[in-house]
């Protein structure tokens, strides 16, 4: 019934490390590239009025037959189950995403946006300007989501301190790999108890795979970033 | 790819007088209702947490065939054409809606919801918590629709004044049609200039039909209400 009118040109290859909700890593930047065969340059006329459009996208990495009635959302821990509809969890009744991202460009058959919580190549079904009066509302709240997670601070280690130093071209992966490791990635149900030896991570991130983790101090530490090639 | 997971049940019986985006006509309930082949109660569990939600439905009376690359919105007076994709409009590539709408119950299978934009049997694809720190976004601005429309003043006349004295069940129908009325529902291009004699129109609401016209000092006017079995 519904075709994809374009996909996503994000820097996130693979679920883990997008952010958890639009708007939280707000510095990383994302293409929406519409496909020529389906949307005319002229659908986007005026576009550029609104200042966030809203994205509405499948959650296509959710396999046929995924959906769940009830979810453990990370911001209840991990422990906790609700309805999948009191959620945002891709695991649907139908995979349908949401979400508000900021406008930056409107190109002939793209825009520009951030703040995207989106994979790379997730097909998107429709765009539609965010329409203040009717979308922010002010006195809404939500018993488990009343303010964005406080973010972790996110440091890096010696090495990638030296390989910044060496290389600018790295510069900009591990400017986002520090905003989204900042939501701190990691499923809430694997959260080894403090005393553990700390469990390495890695975050792919455009070319880039990132290793990191959590120190006993309660901060991130990328440990190294090495491109797909080395 | 996707199916409904329920429908609307709304005083809407056609597209004529729904309001123009979710939140206009608040004091106007509706209900949720969830398709049990597909939605077990138990995907609503939490849900309660939330103090409004997104509903993500089909424009199921736009035509297949009938998108549009631009079109002429209501709020821009009906004359300025802009992309359908710089529109909330009905007449897009994939026939997707987005309402914000305020959660009053949730029910085992149902929610009673205020302020929604569907017409009556709308089918619901996704119902999502409304998070309000990813969707809230007070510096979102978007150049023609800043504000809610100013709202009309509705009065009616002796004829219908005379019918809520004599019949109170009349009297929650008269109250929401006064509501809708506010946003002034008339197509904005078939304005008549301001010397012509005022067009009757029809709002059907429940099993209700009630007539009005736009009085020459601005005000809308209720002429009479019949039901329909009359």
């Amino acid at each position: 019934m519904f075709a994809p009118i374009g996909h996503i040109r994000s820097p996130f290859r693979e679920k883990f490390g997008v952010p958890r909700q639009a708007g939280l890593a707000s510095g990383i930047e994302s293409t929406v590239v519409f496909d020529p065969d389906i949307i005319d340059a002229e659908a986007l006329r005026g576009l550029d009025a609104a200042s966030h459009v809203w994205l509405i996208f499948g959650f296509h990495l959710v396999p046929t037959g995924a959906a769940r009635s009830t979810v453990r959302p990370p911001r209840l821990g991990g422990d906790r189950r609700v309805g999948v509809l009191a959620s945002r969890s891709p695991f649907r009744p139908n995979p349908i995403g949401l979400s508000a991202v900021r406008l930056l460009e409107v190109g002939r058959l793209e825009l520009r946006v951030c703040g995207a919580d989106l994979v790379d190549e997730t097909p998107i079904f429709d765009v539609k300007p965010y329409v203040p009066y009717a979308d922010a509302i002010p006195d809404a709240h939500c018993e488990w989501a009343e303010a964005a997670p406080v973010p972790v601070g996110v440091v890096v280690s010696a090495q990638v301190r030296q390989r910044l130093a060496d290389d600018p071209d790295v510069r900009p992966v591990v400017a986002e790999a520090m905003a989204c490791l900042a939501h701190d990635p990691r499923p809430a149900y694997v959260d080894a108890p403090p005393q553990a030896p700390a469990r390495p991570h890695w975050l792919r991130l455009r070319e880039y795979e990132l290793e990191f983790h959590m120190a006993p101090e309660g901060h991130i530490v990328i440990d190294s970033i090495r491109s797909d090639s080395n």
